[in-house]
């Protein structure tokens, strides 16, 4: 059976990121595979996230930070700094779009083929093709014109989504997985240095998923059976790694 | 470029039909190919309608007209009726399993995992694999038995969605598309026999989708061209069926 990685993000701005990247991730794959409306529901979702919050200026403040820390690694590095003067670049590359007044997403805000969806989506039982002709009218046509019509949509969240994975990827990069046992389903840890993120994996074959909680230096981790949806008593085998 | 049709309920109870038909086949779409999480949209939209309004009655009572009906069609076409004898039988059959006591779909109430995956559906961005963890590890499991799960899961609907799928093929069954135009796109029609569902047949070819409005015994029908998001001045070519 396969190995699951499980992740728990300590503070808020990991936390929305990677519900952007998930959304992100599901929306590309509605690009490569035709899944009828399925790829209006993370569309939506990355629309209404970022009109909610305006994440530019925070991932502004992270790609400078990272940039940062990476060029006093890249001094101390000397010639192996090859590969991380590359990051640097890329982050560098990353910052421009950001930059522009535009709002992310506004433009979709103005597709008004779009917002009658938008508004109907969240229906119970929606969407029907009497809610909605449009919507089974695009559904009718070609795969070829509805993937760049997806991949439209998408390039407009672009200039947050990438620089946000790239970051995310970053901080996953931080720590390496180390073997656990957590005794009686339960491990807990403490650290000096700030986390920002708890990754367990665990093989399913053990039947168990953890449910992890904490804060930037604690952080505790409970396994609970999937059959009997109840805290587990077993010794649970599990890497972990603890990314800053 | 295809044939789509469009179908516009005009009354409440075709008009639930029509939903829980067009749930029925998502979730069927989701036992026959892995589809992720996006099997869980349906099931919950089709767990909540069914807990809004028990539709067994109202199911119960149509098929009782049907098999009236046909029980009249069928002594006066004597022996061209073995068809019509056959589907007597099956809403014969498909009465049983809705006269139980217990309400459709509250089996699926009582599972542990399916309440935690609902209550957080609905969240914007979820779910996360920090939200829910239990359906990363379902997630995990191999497509055969998630496959399974799913099939119980929609099982559980069977005796509301059976019935409802055959009342709905005979309704559409009870008129042949006759070809029409729409001048200026617009079309309008009023009959003496009620009516309860208006079907639209037009090739993508025209870029038209059609509006319908209207109830039992008059009708409009509004072409609007998808490019330009407005009413269409063209005439448009269509066929017309009226289900009673």
């Amino acid at each position: 059976m396969t190995d699951l990685i499980y992740e728990q993000p300590l503070n808020e701005k990991i936390r929305s990121y990677l519900r952007l990247e998930n959304l992100s991730r599901q929306l590309q794959n509605n690009t490569q595979q035709d899944q009828h409306h399925q790829c209006f529901y993370p569309l939506f979702s990355l629309a209404e996230l970022t009109e909610r919050c305006d994440y530019r200026g925070e991932v502004l403040k992270d790609i400078d930070r990272q940039i940062q820390q990476l060029t006093q690694i890249s001094c101390l590095a000397g010639s192996d700094s090859e590969q991380v003067d590359q990051i640097i670049q890329q982050l560098n590359t990353l910052k421009l779009p950001l930059l522009t007044p535009q709002r992310i997403g506004c433009d979709l805000k103005q597709d008004k083929f779009i917002t009658a969806l938008r508004q109907r989506f969240n229906m119970t039982g929606a969407p029907c093709n009497f809610d909605l002709p449009q919507l089974h009218f695009w559904l009718g046509q070609p795969w070829e014109q509805r993937q760049q019509d997806i991949q439209n949509w998408l390039a407009q969240f672009e200039p947050l989504l990438a620089p946000i994975l790239l970051l995310l990827e970053l901080c996953r990069k931080s720590a390496e997985f180390s073997q656990m046992h957590a005794k009686a389903g339960f491990y807990h840890g403490d650290t000096q240095q700030a986390l920002s993120l708890i990754r367990v994996k665990i093989n399913a074959s053990q039947h168990c998923y953890p449910t992890i909680s904490g804060h930037k230096n604690r952080y505790a981790i409970h396994f609970v059976d999937f059959n009997l949806h109840r805290h587990t008593s077993s010794t649970i085998e599990f890497s972990l790694a603890t990314c800053s």
